[in-house]
């Protein structure tokens, strides 16, 4: 027996399977490198700017301190990333980057690979509607006034 | 020290913030009423037809069998839906709503309440262009020819 339920149009919806098909693109391309989605967003903030505090590479990352903490613990590891105590305040770390991590810069091109294939058959004019919306909705979702 | 790490234009950022505000709204509106955004998804199916086979809630939700079970088994505890061999295939089972369950059915309203924040400021033309832009954006990940 085959049932086929219908999809209710909810946008919430919609941005569910959009992101998970988005991350599993990323994973994708990041798989031949040993490098997962949650990695590469702690290394594109460091290859932005290497040095950075616990503090900011959690708000960058969206991640709870304990699990930012797990995730430096395995990229530490895997030798990408290194901690530095920060000179007169022994209880704080700065990340930095290292060599093994600098020299997968390259891969910050992954969002623009990613980009290329979800709007594959968008024009330029799609697009410049298509971000600016989309915006708006994470604007109205986080209760502030659209700026428009 | 504050610093700022700024943001990439990543589409699948973007995505993942929406998506995970959308889910944190939906929680928000579900919370009085003691169901999880996951069990609403499954009730949600239910609503629309009650009777369906655990394959079909599976696909629906796009849960595994193994995480949907203990989701079905959550549910059951809470006496939201129950199991009924299928006649004539004692291997096979279905879900059905429990009348506990079925009094819940007002809450299919939450996706709409969830739409009407994120696009609350949105025209009903605009609407109607971000729809298919992003049903377009989902079949290109998938791999699909844009029907347009």
């Amino acid at each position: 027996m085959t049932e086929t339920v219908s999809y209710l149009p909810s946008m919430g919806r919609l941005l569910y399977s959009l992101s998970d098909s988005a991350c599993a693109l990323a994973e994708e391309f990041l798989r031949p490198h040993d490098i997962s989605l949650a990695q590469w967003v702690v290394l594109s903030a460091l290859w932005g700017q290497d040095c950075l505090s616990v503090s900011a590479l959690a708000e960058y990352s969206g991640k709870k301190t304990a699990a930012l903490s797990r995730l430096l613990d395995r990229m530490e590891s895997r030798g990408l990333v290194t901690r530095v105590s920060v000179v007169g305040d022994k209880r704080s770390v700065n990340i930095h980057l290292t060599k093994e991590g600098q020299e997968l810069s390259h891969l910050i091109g992954m969002y623009k690979h990613v980009n290329g294939i979800l709007l594959s058959d968008f024009s330029e004019e799609e697009q410049q509607q298509l971000f600016p919306m989309l915006e708006r909705m994470l604007k109205n979702a986080n209760g502030l006034a659209a700026s428009s």
